[in-house]
């Protein structure tokens, strides 16, 4: 895989992959900015590589998401260089499934299949998981 | 931190961080997207992460950066859960300073401060950069 991208001051650090949607990441001499920060990235990643997995995997097994939403909950050290010391991913999820489609599906993509929240977990971050599905709580910050 | 996204079937995982850009990642049931994947912003993040880090010491050390750009190369290992095997960072610089200099800042950077790629390392990826300053390759392939 390759990728690049250039720095444009007041602006960020902007992606060049031309048949790809463009990235900016964050200024860090403004202090001010809309732009994403790469730390937020990351826990963006862990949720979006997590969530492609439940997705495909509900899909395989024929069910019908009808609302998928996910929040996430990350704290970093307080030392250098702040890596990320905790993740939790909630996943909130409406559809025609039972508790035990979600959590195989979430299970699968935690243990198995999702690269970027076990190449966290084996860099240190604890990793936890949450599910609601049709308002109802079915696993609350467990051990991923 | 707290972040949150929902899915929007046919477009992707969307942000809903009210005061950023918004993000959009790929939607894993569609086979041409110009969305990005997790994966590539696991590889984004790691460069700006250590971009946002030599852009600022070398600020701090007053000097003038003319051009910045970054080359990531990067493998992934080929079962899964398919994690990042390799990943190289080639910083290419032009400015008003030296090889020492920027050595200096990509150290510290991937060294001390940088947490995604410090925890991308200790999660097993193999981490190296390549330096060009003023079109001079001073570094390549070094093991950070």
């Amino acid at each position: 895989m390759k990728l690049s991208f250039h720095y444009e001051p007041g602006n960020g650090f902007v992606s060049e992959d031309k048949g790809k949607d463009t990235l900016i990441m964050k200024d860090p001499l403004l202090e001010n900015t809309t732009r994403i920060s790469p730390t937020e990235l990351l826990v963006y990643a862990m949720g979006g590589c997590s969530s492609a997995d439940v997705v495909l995997i509900l899909s395989r097994m024929r069910k019908n998401i009808k609302s998928y939403r996910v929040e996430l909950d990350a704290e970093r050290e307080s030392e250098d260089p702040k890596t990320l010391k905790s993740v939790n991913i909630h996943y909130i999820m409406e559809g025609d499934f039972t508790k035990e489609n979600a959590l195989r599906a979430v299970s699968l993509s935690l243990e198995k299949y999702c690269s970027v929240s076990i190449l966290a977990k084996r860099g240190g971050a604890h990793l936890t998981y949450s599910i609601t599905l049709n308002g109802e709580s079915i696993a609350k910050n467990m051990e991923a």
